[in-house]
């Protein structure tokens, strides 16, 4: 195992060493767990109290937090960047090895990028142009004509169907699918009948795809994810759904046909969204609400009801079966107490 | 690229051609993103405004519709139904090439028709039938002793688990899992004892199942899809559960184990219900509903809240906890008036 | 088809014959469905009237049930019991050979028992430890430096990412995703900047997780499933994520990242829980509910509302957003009233 001193590490970051620079840091950790080698950080002052406690070997730290700890300490104006950063050194997640692994099974009419890696059992088609950098993992299968872009990482068990695109530094995690068909049946004589969807999935630069997630591909047009979008595990993306750049949506959310999202939004777990509809920039929706309207306007929007004990909640819920006649009630009554007031 | 005429298509969809007979169509777009030597079509009348802007080279129309059109058309009786027959001419879905592929690996045991079409890294297993005309994908797995009809496409990663039935027609689309484990467990004195699932999952002819649904085995009896049933992306359908013929079931919805849904029927996304239930036919749920009982009657249903501004929402939900407070109060005070009333 | 007599059949879950003890069984089916040489159960009232029917060759029943029935019958104490166990000898799911299938990718660093089983394209990494017993169905992928315990049982197409940790026993169903990333990224100016997630997963001895669910690694702490817990399919559990002993989570469940849930709870189908909350022992979640605060009293919790017919929720969900207002005009009109009755 790698490991770097308090001095490395300060010079990584741009930090002020607290403590001895030649100390040895094997890992990171949380202050509640890490133990004498290992570095820390305290982000949120909710955990200051855990401060005190810790066994790390060092802290990144503010100064103003430096100030008053003992221990052995990093100074950056922002330890969460900082820790955000130093993640990507202590990371074991494994490389891939530029080249196509024997088991692989690569078309004779694909371009592989030499310094591309092809792992065992993983698949790619004719016409498939996998980009230098980019990691397609065991299992992964490729579809004929698509176009994956530098330092994509593709991994484990992922498909991405034809003719989808890929930019640069996209990843698509495990079981996620790429590119399948969009749900388009026309119902005819009570039967359904298919509709070929011939749209593609465009997965823009830096965007980044969850585990088990699903993206249809187009009916006609695309269905398009913007540049540096990240996208949890266990969402569903319909055909033609436009997602806008940086826009973060988080998992088992439902995102339904030809609706667009807008860029710098933020969907929390479970959101659903109805078809055809349009979300403007910078709105946020908390979890497990659903929308059936555009929305316009930036800001925070929910639905659903608080949890109560089940008890509570079964009383709840009969009496709001009987809000309209409620609200009819209501106004009889106030009718009859005007007409009271008046006649006193 | 193969390429048809107006006249060509005019016969494959029984239209009437008003333009140039042989007008080269390459290809089908929406009104809004269609170029010169595509044709687009008019089915919904919303849309009649991007008629009038469409660069389109001819656009599938009703008769009255052609009437005020300057372009060239197509003229149907049903636009819709045209466009879907035509997607399939200008799908680029990769058709299967009939055989195995070297690196399929397929028991010795099991039945593959001379005109079946097995991928690479595709597993075939001991004793499985796979007919004429199925296409099974790269890295798809087909069980020991499953039985698939023929003209099916079990799609990439897909996983068909041992004995399972499919009918003719039916798509499985990439990483839906048929056949796992229901979720059956005895408690006893504190912990779970698993109760083995010893029945199938049978998929009637045309069933088409979404890329990531789970369709769990029966726990004695099987879990059936009836024909032509369409489910889409991410469903989760559990032991011994039977859907019926025709019924559609859009993204993320879940259903419960032993519940019943009649023919014809319409699930939004994200609705669930809960177990042992039974849905008559022609029944549409509306998007994230829960249904906990069982519905005898056709028609529309629907739970949960409309979305709000989280502001406001936060006041409703506050309010609804009190909700049977509030009942009291106004039947208190409903009888407090009736005094005042009587008593003048 | 092995077959087992009444007698033998009573040996095994410690019943007494009633009937003839050499009679034999073929099978397991439903009171409803059971055909003569089918054994079936009844372990709730409510099928009582489905005895009366069967066609089964035996039912195991409670002796008061035995009592009135005319047919061949084991009696024991806990019916659903000897259901449960009897599964087992009746189940057909493949046991697995020995052995690595000449078409599996194992690296020459990974340490698989002779007593392990490796399907065909299955991929096993380097240093991952494989113990005896234990089954990797086809197209499983198990990442570098993964340790898997004694009998555990990895489906086809399910992925195990690098440096997980299962205990002895575990089955991973098909298409889970064990340990791929957490959803962490740093935002700074309107960019994610992704956060290398680098804790692991941590699957205990007997713990059951099911089809296309998606664990995902800490981010430095490991996430941890608890033993005996039973996690059903696509459900969604994130960074850091703590379930306790013997606990049970349905199908579609989504828990976000740094939650504790503990030992013997039991969400229903669809609960959400935000993150950075603790559920303590012994709570039930009923379907669909979304618990946004820590919950330390054991019991039943609920959200949303009662489905209706979409005409009357319609009306509902339009007064409800006048609840706040309602609220308003019911403690006006309380006052008003009070005035009236002391001017009385």
């Amino acid at each position: 195992m790698q490991t770097w001193t308090l001095h490395d590490i300060a010079q990584l970051v741009g930090a002020t060493v607290q403590g001895a620079p030649d100390y040895q840091i094997t890992g990171l950790a949380t202050l509640k767990s890490a133990q004498a080698g290992q570095l820390s950080f305290l982000a949120n002052a909710l955990y200051r109290a855990a401060l005190t406690q810790t066994q790390a070997g060092a802290v990144l730290l503010r100064a103003e937090d430096a100030a008053t700890y003992q221990g052995q300490a990093l100074i950056v104006a922002n330890p969460y960047a900082a820790y955000a950063q130093l993640t990507h050194y202590f990371d074991r997640t494994p490389k891939g090895v530029s080249g196509i692994h024997p088991q692989a099974v690569v078309s004779a009419l694909a371009q592989v990028d030499p310094n591309a890696s092809i792992a065992a059992c993983a698949v790619i088609n004719a016409e498939a142009v996998i980009g230098a950098g980019t990691i397609v993992e065991a299992g992964a299968v490729i579809g004929v004509r698509v176009q994956i872009g530098k330092n994509c990482r593709i991994r484990a068990n992922a498909v991405i169907h034809h003719d989808c695109v890929l930019g640069d530094r996209v990843t698509v995690h495990s079981g996620a699918i790429i590119g399948d068909d969009g749900f388009g049946f026309a119902p005819h004589q009570g039967r359904w009948h298919k509709i070929a969807q011939i749209g593609r999935v465009v997965l823009h630069d830096d965007s980044d795809i969850g585990a088990n997630t699903t993206i249809d591909r187009g009916a006609l047009d695309d269905t398009i994810i913007g540049v540096g979008a990240i996208i949890d595990n266990q969402v569903q993306i319909a055909h033609n759904v436009e997602i806008g750049a940086h826009t973060a949506i988080a998992a088992c959310c439902g995102i339904s046909g030809s609706s667009k999202i807008g860029a710098h939004c933020v969907l929390a777990g479970g959101v659903g969204l109805v078809g055809h509809i349009e979300i403007c920039d910078h709105v946020h929706i908390t979890g497990m609400t659903m929308i059936t309207k555009s929305i316009n306007k930036a800001g925070s929007y929910s639905s659903g009801t608080a949890f109560d004990s089940t008890e509570n909640w079964k009383k709840m819920a009969v009496r709001l079966k009987k809000l309209d006649e409620m609200a009819k009630r209501l106004r009889e009554l106030e009718g009859i107490v005007q007409q009271l007031t008046l006649s006193k």
